[in-house]
C-alpha cells in the first residue's frame, strides 16, 4: 500500500507542477502524428459506427462533408456505415474534443505545451453555442463556421500567438476561479481574460482590420470560448501523469455518448468502460428529457483536473444554470469531491472557501470505498443528429469504470 | 414623516430605472458646459489652493503643463498660488474624476447617458496603475500617458462608440457582480467584459493596426479600466435623483483630500461636509501609514449606487486586497450597509448571497439613527504631490456629514 502511496503522492506532484501554455494554433493535419485522410478522432474511448449515438453520427457525417470525403451528410453516412472511414479516440493522438470532438486533418487546432515537460496536447477552437458540429450539429451553417475557422480566425490566432510569449494557462485559470468560473460549464471569465491577453496581438499581426474585427467578434460573443483551451490544458496537465507504476489517479474520464471510460496512471492506456449515464438537468425553451443525449465528450478531462463539477463552490451561477440547486449547495458539490481526491491545489483556489484549493487528484480507491461518483458538469445535446444542445446539467461518473480500475490495478500489482 | 417615506420611494425608483449606456468619448470641452481655459475641475467639494492635500497640488501642478497653462511644474504651482487658476468640482459641470479627479478641457471623457432621463455624465479615462495624476503624480511619463489619452485612445473610442450601438451597463455592471467584482477596488471582470463589447468595435474603425494594438494592450492592461465607466454611470444614475422635495436619499459622497461631502436629494446641490478620515489598509511594498493621504476622489459615487464596499460580498478577493478580512467576513460589510438603505437592486445580484440585491438608497435617516457610517473602498494616495498611488483599503464615511444634512433637510421641511 506505501507504494501506491508514493505513486499517487509522484502524480499529484507531476499535476501540480505543470506549466501549461497555449502557444499555437495549427491545422490538425501538421501537428497530429500519425492523422490521415479519412481518418476521425472522436470524444471517448474506442467506439464503431454502429454504436454510435445520434449526435456522434451527425457529427461524423458533417464532418466528413466538412473534409470533401463526402458529397454530403447521406454519403457521409454511407462511408461510416461502409467502413470507410477510420474512428479513433482523441485521447490517443494527444488530443481531446468537447461533446461529439470531432478531430480532422483540415481543423485548425490550438497547441497547448505543458513547458515542465515538454508534452503537447491539442484542441479544436470552440464553434459557440446552439446547433453547433460538437453538439451534433451539421447543415451548411455549420460547415461555414468551420471553413471560417479554418480560413479566417486559425490562422490569425496562430500568427498572433506564433509572435507572442504564448499565454500562461495556470494563472489566468487561477484568476478565473475567483471570477466564478468552473471551465467547464462557464467560461466566462477565462474566455474575457484569454481575449484580453490575445486582442492585442491579433491587432499586432493584423492585415485585413474587417477580419479583425470578425475574429474579435467571434470570440467575444463566446461566453464558452476557453471551454476547449481549458481541456487541452488538461490533456497536457495529465498525459505526464500516466503510467506512473502503482497509481490509483486517475489520468482521464471521456464519454463517445455511448460509453464512459477512464484511464488510471498505473494502468497507463488501458480504458476501464461502463454505459454512459444521462444527465439531470435544466432544459432550453422547447426541450426536455426526452429529447436528451446520454453523457458525452472528453471535456471531463476539466473535472480530472479538478475543475468543472469539482470547483462547482467556486461557480454558483453554474449551479442554477445545470440545475444543481442554489448558490450555498454549490459548495456541497466541491466538499464531496474533496472525498474522492488525494490532494488540493494551491494555486487554484476558491475566494468563497477562504481560498481553499480545488480537489485535486481522484483516486479510484477513495471512488470505489465511499461510493461517491465524480460529479460532472455538462452540456446537454439532443440525442438525434443534427439538432443541437437542447441543455445542461449535471452528470455522474459510473461508479463500474472505478470498480473495473480498482480491478485492473490490482491484476497489473499481482494482488487480485 | 410619510412626505418623507414617498420621497425617499421615488428616489430609489429613479435610482432602479436607470438606463446608462456608454455612447461616446470627446474632449472635456466640446461636451462639458462652462469649461473654460485655466479651469480645473476636481474631486470632492469645493475647496482652494490653500487647503488642498499634496496629491492634489501635484496634479493641479501637472494639469497646468499637460493643458499648456505652465511651463512646469513649478510655474503651474505659482499660477495657482497667485490665483490664476479657477477650481470647481466635477459635480457641478456633470462630472466625476477618481482621486484627485483632474477634469480640464483637453481630456477626453467618456460619455455615460442615461436612457430613461436623457441626463449625460462624464469622466476621464483610467490611467492604470502606480505614478498616475488621479493619485498625484505629474512627471513626463505621467504627461505623456495623458497626451496619448488624448490623441490616440480617446479619439479612437469615440470613434468606435459612435458607429456602435453603445454599451449597456447596468447588464455588463449585473454581470461584473457574478464574477467578483464590487466596481471600486476590483474591476477586473467589467474591464474584460467591457474590453470583450469594446475590441470589435474598435478593429472595425481602426485604420492604424499598430495604434490599434496599443489601444487594446492598454485596456488589456488596466484591471481598473472600469472604475472611471462605473462612476459616470454612477453619476448619470443618480443626477436625476435630485431635488425631490423630502427625500433624505444621498445623491452624492465625495471628498478632495481635506473634506469629505454629501449631498442629499431633498437639498439639492448642497454639500454637506466634515474633515476626511483615514483609509485603513494594506500599503504596497515600501509605504506604510505614515505615507498615506487621507480619503480623496469622486470615486464614491460607486457606492452611492450600492457598489464598492456595499457590494463587497460579492468580491471576497477584494475584501484582502483592502485589509478588510477574509472572504467570509466580506458579507458582514454589504450586511451593515443593508441597515442604512431603503431598499435592494433587484437587477445587481451577488451569487454568494443567494442573489441578494446590492443595498441601495442611502438615508441618512437610517445613518444618524444606526451610528453606521457608509464603508468605502478606496486606493490610497501618498501625501507628497507627484508620487502615486501607496496602497488600497476601506475607509468610512464621516458621521458628521450625515448630521448636518439631517439638520438641513428638517430646516428645509419647516420641522427644525
Amino acid at each position: 500500500m506505501e507504494k501506491i502511496e508514493l505513486a499517487n503522492q509522484e502524480a499529484l506532484r507531476r499535476m501540480l507542477t505543470a506549466d501549461p501554455v497555449l502557444i499555437d494554433v495549427l491545422p490538425a493535419g501538421e501537428v497530429l502524428t500519425g492523422l490521415e485522410e479519412r481518418m476521425i478522432l472522436h470524444a471517448g474511448p474506442p467506439i464503431e459506427w454502429d454504436r454510435m449515438c445520434g449526435p456522434m453520427r451527425g457529427a461524423i457525417a458533417g464532418i466528413a462533408v466538412f473534409e470533401g470525403w463526402a458529397r454530403d451528410l447521406e454519403d457521409g453516412e454511407r462511408l461510416a456505415a461502409a467502413g470507410e472511414l477510420m474512428f479513433h479516440p482523441n485521447h490517443d493522438f494527444g488530443a481531446v474534443g468537447p461533446m461529439t470532438g470531432m478531430t480532422t486533418l483540415r481543423q485548425p487546432v490550438m497547441v497547448v505545451e505543458n513547458r515542465t515537460t515538454g508534452n503537447r496536447s491539442y484542441c479544436t477552437i470552440n464553434e459557440g453555442l446552439g446547433k453547433v458540429m460538437r453538439f451534433g450539429g451539421n447543415d451548411e451553417e455549420v460547415l461555414d463556421r468551420l471553413r471560417w475557422l479554418r480560413d479566417v480566425l486559425g490562422p490569425a490566432m496562430g500568427a498572433a500567438l506564433r509572435q507572442s510569449d504564448g499565454i500562461a494557462l495556470k494563472v489566468l485559470t487561477a484568476r478565473g476561479l475567483t471570477m466564478g468560473d468552473e471551465m467547464h460549464q462557464r467560461n466566462v471569465a477565462c474566455s474575457g481574460l484569454l481575449l484580453r491577453a490575445l486582442a492585442p496581438e491579433l491587432a499586432r499581426v493584423a492585415t485585413d482590420t474587417a477580419a479583425l474585427a470578425e475574429s474579435l467578434a467571434f470570440i467575444a460573443g463566446n461566453d464558452q470560448f476557453y471551454l476547449n483551451v481549458a481541456m487541452a490544458m488538461g490533456k497536457a496537465i495529465m498525459d505526464p501523469v500516466r503510467d506512473i507504476e502503482g497509481s490509483t489517479i486517475v489520468t482521464a474520464m471521456s464519454r463517445n455518448g455511448t460509453d464512459f471510460g477512464i484511464r488510471v496512471s498505473g494502468t497507463g492506456d488501458r480504458w476501464f468502460t461502463a454505459p454512459v449515464e444521462m444527465p439531470e438537468g435544466l432544459y432550453f425553451p422547447g426541450y426536455g428529457a426526452e429529447d436528451a443525449n446520454p453523457d458525452m465528450g472528453d471535456s471531463t478531462i476539466v473535472e480530472t483536473i479538478g475543475l468543472g463539477g469539482f470547483a462547482m463552490a467556486a461557480a454558483p451561477a453554474v449551479a442554477g444554470f445545470v440545475g444543481a440547486g442554489n448558490a450555498s449547495e454549490a459548495a456541497l458539490f466541491t466538499r464531496d469531491m474533496g472525498e474522492i481526491t488525494v490532494g488540493e491545489n494551491p494555486e487554484w483556489t476558491i475566494p468563497s472557501l477562504d481560498y481553499q484549493g480545488v480537489p485535486a487528484g481522484i483516486d479510484v480507491r477513495l471512488v470505489v470505498e465511499s461510493g461517491i461518483a465524480p460529479t460532472i458538469n455538462t452540456g446537454i445535446a439532443h440525442k438525434e443528429p443534427g439538432r443541437g444542445q437542447v441543455g445542461a446539467g449535471v452528470v455522474k461518473a459510473p461508479l463500474a469504470c472505478f470498480d473495473a480500475a480498482l480491478v485492473g490495478i490490482a491484476e497489473r500489482l499481482g494482488v487480485a
